[in-house]
């Protein structure tokens, strides 16, 4: 069918600013632009229920462009729909310090809803902002008051979908009927190197239907109609997951349209001419027409603001109904405020890191309604379920325990979009090592400054027997050198707690929190320490007899106590060192230099440091004369955890020889 | 129908050694060797062609239990048909030290064709054996004379086929209709948690028939008719890859059949009497019965021998019909011999990191007939295509360049498999901070000591406009705290080249090439010193004038030039520094001390590193007291590079404030 005038102009004028906006920049990606502005308008138009005047609105539809490259078609739907992104900003597309960087970055401007470019993620983080919504909506929706009762929309390319993690997040959704999960998958069949066909040729209808989606197809992207009408069937029938599978032509009105050529890069002058021509666009560059403007002003901004009071007016009645429930729907959307009253542990108790955890959550659970999460197939190894919830499922969208199969990329980009959601306070868990299968989405937690808490255990060579590929080595150093990531690994049940604690008070930063999966004797002291000295980061657990200590050994989580009988070792043979227990390197760094200099004095150059993974790093702390007991170069090994910890040399026999093999004897030859 | 009774006490036979190895480890995996043991036995003992008492014939077929946490089952295979494990070993299962550790590990063992058990992996570098072997079969067979002529078989479990490596391998394998690839999927609808109907309820078959997979089912796991026909009928119909779906009852046998409780833990000794009774057998722990151990000697072992003397029978005909071809094989199974006989590149000159890459792949490829690699859908950016080659596709088996897809993960993954299969010498790429995404398959490289290249451009916040999704920051670091992994970053053209060599001549580590995708300008001396430096990982590639620097700058990749204009600006203010330019820390701490003294002497300590990513992990070679110029804490921006560069202050101007600032002032203060 013919589009209506306005209609296409308002299309066109999407596409023309994008054009323009990389053309400027001479930098971006026209391609997706240019063929997916007809199901952008018509999503954005028609359906998408935002308030630009409140981008916070808790009920609001949310809108991920999971292809990321096509940032410039969001800031251009965000410039007209009346968010706060002012032509200047469009102007300034892809310049240092601008709102409208590369690719969407959440946090640095209204209406983006998530950071996107890493192909798949958004994808994934929309099915984790699907899981909240439909959990919310089960604890607090009563009849009569939906007052979460909202879409997820996702558009998503070829390259999203050849990514694993869609298969994954996919799989996950339609398993869990996540029926307000609406993707619209711009099938452009060209990719950067050239056409999909060359390397991709799902049955993508196929592979959907196997996950058990609803799959819609419209077979002209610039059919507003059929787009329409198909987005319309995906929100009357919820029972399933639905992919919109719309064809386009890539690079739509360009001269090279349908080919990889007008994928990444400007069009260039001659080119953009032509598509002006070619689709009657005279305007100026970044010049929109009044009536279009005023278009979106109607149909973006004022439904939604109309949309928005009406929520306001229900839930005004629902707070007048439900005090409680409306009070509690309301403090998820905030940070975390619990008080962790767990008893404290002393000398003589012991437990694994991970059961210390599975206690706290289970406290946590009790008194957040908003807190939940999850295990990549793990539980019974994580030990992060609460065994007085169900799961939560199709039958029981009320269960806590979130069961997310065997898919440990898709768990942590389903928390980051959850978390994104808000109205939840989310985790997930697996094993330490299969960090690296998630590695990037932690990564993109941290982008985006989201208090994400990833639970790892088994967090060492001590695993045993499943050994070098279920065993840590380098996964500590590698997170403690990405930016904006609290690493914690804590070293009894003491400071377990303590670094929960410190997992819930972040409010911009994800945290990882290492455990064991072996018995951790309470350490001397950590009784009275622990609470602050892990939110410091790092402290002195056992001081030296004297004032100044001739050394000092550095430990984290279950090395603690080895430096500890160290210590004893040393001082029977006159040496007076001091333990320092540093859980996290990064709250340690963000203390006063006063507060590190106490903890480590520089004038101190005997320094060991005890952790059983990767050396490399240690430096920072022990310097280039300090020694490093851990594992060197070399992965692990398969066999009783005891005889693993022995062979490594990570006993107080073996850091004991050390400080007086380097430090002792040195000292006599200098005499 | 009824197995044979010999049939059915062979099957038993691998159960309880299975069973034997866990309950004496007190430690494995008894559910998937009691439930899998029937289809192993049927393919090994009928269908795989392999040699036990020459586990590197290369036409052999391969083998991947992916599943790898049923370790046990497949060193009950590998003893019964005759490679290199004794009782004795299988009876040291999961003990420090022993030929049987906990998972299968490559190099450990003869007949272990792949270190599995991070799930989707070994499925995943089954793809890439079956791809090895197509492309080979394409390149040397001749008519009459099929020299390349195996299947690849891989058992994967539940687990495997929830991974998102999973989607993009079996998408990958299905679009190059790898049709000699047979994976049976042991459908035992229970993982570690439980059913996986709590988590997992894709329909299988279909989605692998929307990947063009061929589909086999197999209703009764115990049916060794059933499987022996699906897998002689996959063998038959080779136009697809094929996938059995073999389904099967975790733990048969055992009271807990059926249930996650039989998965990962012994079954004890009361349950693995009931499994005796119940499946009948009498014959105590570890013991064979003799008619078994026959069995396995005809059907496997001598089977396969009778296998291999054809072949050679045909490979002496074929070396004497085609020479030439015949050597140019079996070189391809050796370590890669190249001369590199670029022309060196003089001051003035300059290219980027990727283009010179382009042309060392380009002269390989000329040179060495076994020499492929490809993209994730970034050849364009990357420039890691062969001009002069084509595509490898199912039209084109002789292609060069693979098109991975957007699946970064697989590609590393399946590289790995070509390696692991030997008669190619391959590589992958792409954008260095989507490493993330293939970080489980890079490990598992190192872990397996194979010399996989990793190709990754775009090195640094120079890629600009595409912002911090795009811009690595921690990941040389995250790399460099990895064992066993060369991370080579060279600073110009020169170092670029010998950075290749450096690649190639690594036989059991695996190398990642950092790569600028902006121009670097050749700098003075890397004509003489380069070749030898960046093998000794790190060198003095610009020495203080005096003998004894006042300090030294070091550096990586494009700040090496940063260092040389700053080295020539302290000078001017009479402090007289060398240059280290540090391409790989691995090669540089594996030189003897005296090599490492001399570049970085130890009382010099006015020590500066420079590079554009996490300065944390620099303390190694600056100490304590050094300084760090480079990206603390903080993710990317989007923004035109030479913004970018400036803003985060990777300036010659700002190097040498740095210093005077650090060093000087210090000193001038002391005196």
């Amino acid at each position: 069918m013919q589009n209506s005038n306005l209609d296409q102009r308002s299309i066109n004028a999407l596409r023309f600013l994008s054009v323009d906006m990389i053309e400027k920049a001479n930098s971006g990606h026209p391609g997706l632009p240019l063929d997916a502005a007809p199901m952008a308008y018509t999503l954005w138009t028609k359906h998408l229920n935002i308030n630009p005047e409140d981008q916070q609105w808790v009920n609001r539809d949310r809108f991920i462009l999971s292809a990321g490259h096509g940032s410039a078609l969001l800031y251009s739907l965000l410039h007209l729909s009346g968010f706060k992104l002012t032509i200047d900003d469009l102007k300034n597309f892809r310049q240092l310090g601008s709102k409208t960087p590369g690719h969407p970055e959440y946090g640095v401007v209204d209406g983006v809803e998530a950071t996107t470019g890493p192909l798949g993620q958004g994808f994934a983080m929309a099915v984790g902002m699907a899981m909240a919504e439909n959990h919310l909506a089960a604890q607090y929706n009563r009849p009569g008051f939906d007052i979460m009762d909202h879409y997820t929309y996702a558009l998503a390319g070829d390259g999203d979908l050849m990514e694993g993690i869609s298969h994954e997040a996919a799989s996950l959704a339609g398993h869990l009927k996540l029926g307000k999960l609406i993707v619209l998958y711009d099938d452009n069949s060209v990719s950067l190197d050239g056409p999909t066909d060359m390397a991709f040729t799902d049955d993508t209808t196929k592979r959907f239907e196997a996950y058990h989606w609803q799959v819609l197809h419209v077979a002209d992207g610039n059919d507003t109609a059929e787009i329409s009408a198909a987005i319309e069937y995906a929100k009357q029938h919820t029972d399933q997951p639905t992919l919109i599978d719309i064809k386009t032509v890539i690079g739509y009105g360009a001269p090279d349209a349908g080919t990889n050529a007008v994928h990444g890069k400007p069009l260039g002058q001659a080119h953009m001419a032509y598509a002006r021509e070619k689709l009657g666009w005279d305007y100026a560059p970044f010049e929109i027409p009044s009536d279009v403007q005023e278009g979106f002003d109607i149909n973006v901004k004022r439904r939604g603001m109309a949309n928005e009071d009406k929520w306001n007016a229900l839930f005004a009645a629902y707070t007048v109904q439900f005090p409680d429930l409306a009070e509690k729907f309301l403090r998820g959307f905030k940070p975390v405020h619990a008080e962790l009253d767990l008893p404290v542990s002393h000398v003589g108790e012991s437990e694994s890191g991970r059961n210390t955890s599975q206690r706290v959550i289970a406290a946590l659970s009790e008194q957040l309604p908003s807190f939940w999460g999850g295990s990549a197939d793990l539980f019974a190894s994580n030990k992060t379920n609460v065994k007085s919830a169900s799961a939560y499922e199709v039958d029981d969208p009320l269960g806590k325990n979130i069961w997310f199969g065997v898919r440990e990329f898709a768990e942590a980009a389903a928390v980051n979009g959850m978390i994104l959601h808000g109205g939840v306070h989310a985790f997930g868990s697996t094993f330490f090592v299969f960090s690296d299968y998630m590695r990037a989405a932690i990564r993109l937690a941290a982008i985006q400054k989201i208090p994400a808490t990833y639970i790892f255990t088994h967090d060492s060579v001590a695993v045993g027997e499943d050994g070098p590929t279920h065993e840590p080595i380098e996964h500590l150093m590698s997170f403690r050198a990405m930016p904006n990531v609290n690493v914690i690994r804590p070293a009894d049940i003491n400071e377990t707690t303590a670094a929960w604690k410190a997992a819930l008070a972040s409010s911009h930063t994800p945290t990882l929190l290492v455990l064991t999966r072996q018995n951790l004797p309470t350490l001397p002291e950590t009784d009275n320490l622990a609470d602050e000295g892990v939110q410091r980061g790092g402290y002195v657990l056992s001081p030296s007899e004297g004032e100044t200590p001739e050394g000092i050994l550095i430990a984290t989580g279950s090395e603690v106590q080895v430096a500890i009988e160290a210590q004893a070792q040393l001082q029977k043979t006159g040496h007076d060192v001091s333990v320092v227990s540093l859980p996290s390197f990064e709250l340690f760094d963000q203390q006063p230099d006063e507060y590190r200099e106490e903890v480590l004095p520089s004038h101190v150059t005997n320094r060991i440091s005890i952790e059983m993974g990767a050396t490399f790093g240690w430096e920072r702390y022990v310097g280039l004369k300090g020694k490093k007991i851990g594992i060197t170069n070399r992965f692990g090994e398969s066999g009783n955890p005891a005889d693993i910890i022995k062979a490594f040399g990570i006993t107080a026999d073996n850091v004991t020889a050390t400080y007086l093999d380097a430090f002792v004897r040195e000292t006599n030859a200098t005499v």
